[in-house]
């Protein structure tokens, strides 16, 4: 591995990672807050730490290999949660004691899981709030597809990279030319921004609520500018927006890039998307059902609206909450946890494990029940009508195999951190699946506070693995990686 | 298929398994019990019924094929939780209210589950107590296993009856004379019987009991005949011999055949067998010093006493408890719920996904982080330096799959009807692992008596379905299955 060439690019790319703080400090001098000094101090030490970094070498060339683009891909994200802390820690708040603590809320908000440690969101000065959500949104559709788009001297090696940051097994028909897929695909979620947050100010929201709102939608993340989520507003109007724009969030972006290409057909037969669609339809009647005979609610219209609102936010992994589904019945908070192991579409800012993956399961599955009956024949697996290339599905096994294996584990430790066995399971699952509240003591009105730091280190590493979909992140473990 | 020669064979088996209750029988008249009748009601019932069906179809010739055996496996076992249930139903004891409780409980023998409905065990009569733990033993090995050995018409058929019944992938080096093997199987397991027995009455137990417990024992069961189980007889003794025989019961029977031919040396080499020993020497030092450190127990011997029952009976699938893990540390309840699905050895009487198959899946998911590296590379899985088959190691992911979904599945449902999260969960992962307790409201305690009716039928289902490992019972739910 080329480590000077790698150092340059990890250099430049801190460089531009410091240069976004540029958007939380005008919020903090436009309110003469008391974050401008903290922001301004990150964004010098971010920038100038890159800079040094990229200068140092700078005449490095050379080719961005797989084993390159891995170690890019992975260190790209942890220093972006490293310096992302750094404002959090100038600013001396209180609910964050520990650099741990701030590590903990940079990372949560770049793998756009939501988790947060903090109680009282709305003390916090504007340029942080804005921080927070602005992390979000740079994470949603991926930090490095970024910036492929805007530098083209990645070359070739903007496809390694691209093939280690985006989820999902197949991103389709996307490969060729890598750069300008990047930026079309931040184009879409650039429209996709303004639109949603015009139509959140239509709907009463202030811009500086509604950018980052829209900020933590889009990018299926969850943090929010109020103490109670969106049940702050307690609006129809609003929640249906974000309803709207979380479902639009938990899609293959690759299936707007074809619509603007023409072929809307395509998306209708595109099978992840309905099975997706299905899953919101089948999922917000039956747990409407359900509150309606648990009588957590009077009416179909109440039902519905926040049985909406909670199951696309858990099933999109965004996270955002209009009612305690912790009150729920049994059956919709383990629903809800199954959920979470689910997520949204491959190619979506969702996370989880994936509709398409969980579809090539069954259908898995249901081969080898095929299979015990005529062990001699040979059994295919087909998506849509294609064939699944059985090293796509050995790759999808494979992930599901590890996410249970790392989800089990990590579960365990929670649990011998001294977390009741609830709290440990969800808090892996909602930290691995990057969605955010989980059960019981990280319920939907509760945080992530009270976890001990080396809890809080290991559910960092949870989210990351579960937004670079573990092997990015796990082959660094792999002595395989470092043979010559 | 051929439904004639199946009923000939269904008939036979259910008037062999009626003969079997003329043991609770003698113990009920050796006693004057209240339950003399009705279990002799039940064997007249069921050794009629299956004379009456055998003799009906008795000039059915033909061959057993694969269908077939699945057919009549499954169905065995259903028909065995029918008729066994009888002696419950009749002798009319207050803590089996209707028949689906008494179905539930005679499953949960032949299955080797041990998860009871009933509080006060101590006040059933000794043939009913007898009947509890015999239909233990006989699901232990496998009702089916037994009838090879003993009923040679079978033929070829055996092969087909045993492949879908005997637990694990791999049955090694067993297939050629299946009927002899049987009967090899029985012969080890018979031996084992009476030298647990007789250990147990040196250590004090009576004749009765010692016979119950051993039944419990081997065949990883779990039904007591005291009301707080091991814990009853609190001696250091008893302990001691029921956790060597459990770790016995959970090791691959045919490394004892092995054994027996002269190649010890093999069982030393058996990679399953050293991870199942390393696991159970691991876990349960683990366990004590967790103990030890949150100062459940106040000395080395009392954490490790505690902690190496408790470990060995989730591992091994039996049940059988002499302390309430339900009030251990939340570490080691996740811990032990994560034991119920790994289980014993392939081979063995355990229940649970086999150590072989855990094996498998770890480096299946290891491969896969491999060929993130090399992509273009053919990595092959090695357990104790033998290749693993392809279609050996799709079928343990398929099977991981299905596991897995039915998990979900049942839980949810489970969650349904009112359990709590936890009871839903550790419910179903204790049936479909046969293990018998699981947490909170099942913990080991406490039993399943509050549960629906609607909930006893669904795990009664789990249990089957984890005795038989899924796929015997599943290809009857194909449509496949029945097309010609």
């Amino acid at each position: 591995m080329n480590l000077r060439l790698i150092s340059k690019i990890l250099g430049l790319f801190t460089f531009y990672t410091g240069l976004f703080m540029v958007f939380p400090l005008l919020w903090s001098i436009h309110d003469r807050g008391p974050d401008r000094i903290p922001i301004l101090l990150s964004m010098v030490i971010t920038v100038g730490l890159g800079a040094i970094t990229f200068l140092s070498f700078r005449k490095e060339r050379g080719e961005i290999f797989r084993k390159e683009g891995i170690f890019i891909v992975t260190f790209s994200w942890i220093i972006a949660a490293a310096v992302g802390a750094l404002p959090y820690h100038f600013t001396g708040i209180e609910e964050f004691p520990t650099y741990v603590d701030c590590f903990f809320e940079s990372m949560s908000g770049f793998t756009t899981t939501g988790a947060s440690v903090l109680t009282n969101i709305e003390a916090l000065p504007r340029g942080i709030l804005f921080w927070r959500s602005l992390t979000h949104w740079l994470g949603g559709m991926g930090i490095i597809v970024l910036f492929i788009a805007v530098l083209p001297f990645l070359g070739v090696g903007g496809r390694e990279l691209y093939r280690s940051e985006v989820p999902g097994p197949t991103p389709e028909g996307l490969r060729p030319r890598i750069a300008q897929t990047a930026r079309t695909l931040w184009v879409i979620y650039g429209v996709l921004t303004v639109f949603e947050t015009l139509f959140l100010m239509l709907a009463g929201m202030n811009f500086f609520e509604s950018l980052c709102h829209t900020f933590g939608t889009l990018a299926t993340g969850g943090f929010s500018t109020r103490n109670t989520s969106i049940a702050a507003y307690d609006s129809v109007a609003i929640e249906s927006i974000i309803i709207l724009f979380m479902i639009a969030a938990g899609v293959n972006f690759s299936l707007y890039y074809q619509a603007i290409q023409g072929s809307i057909k395509n998306i209708l037969k595109n099978t992840e998307f309905k099975v997706y669609i299905g899953l919101v339809a089948f999922l917000t009647t039956f747990t409407a059902i359900t509150l309606l005979l648990a009588r957590n609610y009077d009416t179909v219209g109440e039902a519905l609206r926040y049985s909406g609102f909670q199951v696309v936010s858990i099933l999109t992994t965004t996270g955002y909450a209009t009612a305690d589904f912790d009150l729920w019945p049994s059956l919709l908070r383990v629903l809800l946890v199954v959920l979470m192991f689910i997520g949204g579409c491959a190619g979506s800012t969702g996370g989880g494990m994936k509709v398409i993956r969980i579809i090539v399961l069954v259908k898995d599955g249901i081969r080898e029940i095929k299979r015990t009956i005529y062990p001699r024949s040979v059994f295919t697996i087909k998506v849509g009508g294609e064939i699944v290339k059985d090293s796509t599905a050995a790759a999808i096994r494979g992930f599901f195999i590890l996410f249970m294996l790392i989800f089990v584990a990590a579960s365990l430790i929670m649990a011998g951190l001294g977390l009741d066995p609830v709290t440990a399971v969800t808090s892996v699952a909602a930290t691995m699946g990057n969605i955010g509240p989980g059960l019981n003591q990280i319920g939907p009105t509760l945080n992530y506070a009270f976890i001990p730091l080396s809890g809080k280190i290991l559910l960092s590493f949870c989210m990351l693995l579960g937004r670079l979909e573990l092997f990015t992140v796990l082959v660094l473990l792999s002595p395989d990686f470092w043979k010559r």
